[in-house]
């Protein structure tokens, strides 16, 4: 297939999401593939969170927390995230980092079951095994770490949870979430799904696929900013059932009590901890609003034009980089991923003209590819400046090879 | 004593912190004494927060991680912590919320011993007692909760571990933290300390007194915005022994080399978690710098003038009253609470005529005094219009009644 310059300006005007870019403060000089690690700025997200700052916080002072919906913004928020991922709004709250949230859900489910098993898949994004890891440790379970293509069959009378991220960081390979949970729930074992790569871009029905537990985070695809903090899911049927090991105030029952005893608080709002930190959760509930009058079908549909398109341009213009994302939709997520033995300098030579992608070690570059702002030009510039750096080996300037604490 | 308005203008003037209240913003027509619940917006931070989130985020992206050191915040702004608690520049952190940080801190201590008991005291902030009961329950633990006057002597062979907060959040009681850590070391017991009533207006000596375990608050009075990040101590003979059981990549020695195997950062990085909220995390950092050339003793020495002319005040204008903070300087906190079986609605009252105090069920009201930009003459005006307020019975208005979610 080839796909002309000219092409890509017609289909960015065929686009019926082309408004939603308006929606984003999209840099002069820069082409972004990169809003799977962190979404762009919205506009909304400025003079909110100047608002917030200035003046709820600024004017208001404490009285915010009532006055301006403070207190309620992990549920409000997590009520806004639901619809994106198939789940009632009671069923989602916003709080903590990923990494925390996993915690207290392998911890709570785990404890509702004495099998001593808790199975991962290796290779899976490290906070995802370290967390399972640090959470085997403190409960006694054997950790079991898995090859992908044996994680279905693994799933067994020994197997108390399985932590699997439905959309793998690197790869973007995507499990059959619907078949996994009909497999566990045979199995009598429990899923916590990891939503991280999904949340915003890849359709996910928690709740038509029968899923229980999940998480996922805050500023990739849903665009909360640096840090935004993370979502935490459970199914409306298992909340009473489920106990928090991170019994913060803000879970409780009755946080203004100031009582001694712990009482879990109704429902999805005992996953609470601390006090959230407000300015982060409210730049999150901006980000969110760039999601208005969206469906997921149509970002989804979008990700896939975009996907073909930057899949066969890579295969015509820069065939040296192997694609290691599968092709079919219904197997993987909204990035794209190339392996190639010089991934670092490479991504580094292309940032230096302005086109943001992501190295992962050891060897692999990932391009998100975010419906609601990318254009099919965007994509067509890229791989011309891929192209560019590769025909002319630009990236083995020795500037390229410098290696930084974060790539 | 009497203190007139005249003599409290005159002790403003001759205040030489006076100058550090420009650092805030002050709403007009508020007397704000709850800067000991909510920090009030420091004049550094709006123009810095515009500025992480219009350029840093929304032009640098994903590269201000390196370029704008948002990798290294949790360090470099635990380092600020540092001298304003006694302890060195590696011992601190920021990170999380408190109530995460005392489980990390709870669970990594409570395992490096086999005794069987948590001590606690009875009426602690009710967060500490609750995260207490999960690490208890988690661990199988026996949790020791005992009164205040009974702490000291019940710290024996059987315990574990004592959670202790440094200033009482209701009376501002203080414990005498080096003959509690004496005591401790003597048992063979370890202490976490929770400084989130003390960090930013009490003299803390951490190391000094040697202390090995601390958390504590970042939107009290650090001024670090709603819902501020937390600190985390961990004195550094002990660092290396500790493991953190929430093990999130930014705790990991090499979080961008993807490995499945946990090992955890060298020092105080490794109680690091999921990804900072970046946007409230600079917040904090901003507060921060209300405290250059400031000194913890030049903070405490205006603490105790403030304290001493309210206290006065109250016994004269306002005796019903009843105070219930300890008036020696060596055993309180920067805050002043009393007790009155309609505290609730006095609250409520001084809220509706601009003066802002806490409520803290059943029956009390508390003020904090706080020494950087809390004046004289604020407190004077406080107690005048408290005076009206009880002398009018003012607070019988049927609407200081109605309970809030938040008060």
């Amino acid at each position: 297939m080839s796909f002309t310059l000219a092409e890509a300006r017609a289909a960015d005007a065929a686009d019926p999401l082309r408004p939603m870019r308006d929606r984003f403060h999209l840099p002069e000089g820069v082409i972004y593939l990169d809003g799977n690690s962190l979404g762009p700025l919205p506009r909304a997200t400025a003079p909110r969170q100047r608002e917030v700052v200035e003046h709820e916080w600024g004017e208001a002072l404490i009285r915010s927390w009532n006055w301006h919906g403070w207190i309620d913004a992990p549920l409000r928020i997590g009520a806004k995230i639901a619809p994106l991922i198939g789940a009632k709004p009671n069923e989602v709250i916003v709080t903590d980092s990923t990494s925390v949230n996993l915690f207290k859900l392998l911890v709570a489910a785990a404890r509702l079951s004495d099998r001593p098993t808790l199975l991962s898949e290796s290779g899976n994004f490290h906070t995802d095994l370290h967390i399972a890891s640090g959470v085997a440790d403190l409960l006694g379970l054997r950790l079991d770490i898995a090859p992908r293509e044996k994680i279905e069959s693994r799933i067994g009378a020994e197997t108390n949870l399985a932590l699997l991220t439905h959309v793998h960081y690197k790869t973007a390979e995507r499990y059959d979430m619907a078949a996994l949970n009909i497999r566990a729930r045979t199995a009598g074992t429990r899923i916590v799904w990891d939503l991280s790569h999904s949340a915003g871009a890849v359709p996910v029905q928690l709740n038509a696929t029968g899923a229980e537990l999940a998480v996922g985070c805050g500023y990739k695809y849903l665009n909360g900013g640096p840090g935004a903090p993370a979502f935490l899911y459970v199914a409306e049927r298992l909340q009473e059932e489920l106990l928090s090991p991170l019994r913060g105030w803000m879970g409780h029952a009755a946080p203004f009590a100031f009582t001694d005893d712990y009482a879990p608080a109704p429902g999805i709002a005992r996953f609470l901890a601390g006090t959230p930190p407000i300015l982060s959760l409210i730049a999150l509930e901006s980000g969110l609003s760039a999601f208005n009058d969206v469906t997921v079908e149509r970002l989804w549909s979008k990700s896939n034009a975009l996907f073909d398109i930057f899949h066969a341009l890579m295969e015509q213009r820069c065939p040296d980089l192997v694609c290691i994302t599968p092709r079919a939709p219904e197997v993987r997520g909204s990035h794209i991923s190339f392996a190639h033995p010089n991934a670092f300098e490479i991504c580094q030579a292309l940032i230096a003209e302005g086109v943001i992608g992501d190295f992962r070690a050891p060897d692999v570059i990932r391009f998100g590819l975010t419906p609601l702002y990318l254009g099919f030009e965007d994509v067509w510039r890229a791989i011309d400046i891929l192209a560019a750096i590769l025909g002319e080996e630009r990236w083995r300037d020795p500037k390229f090879a410098v290696r930084g604490k974060v790539t």
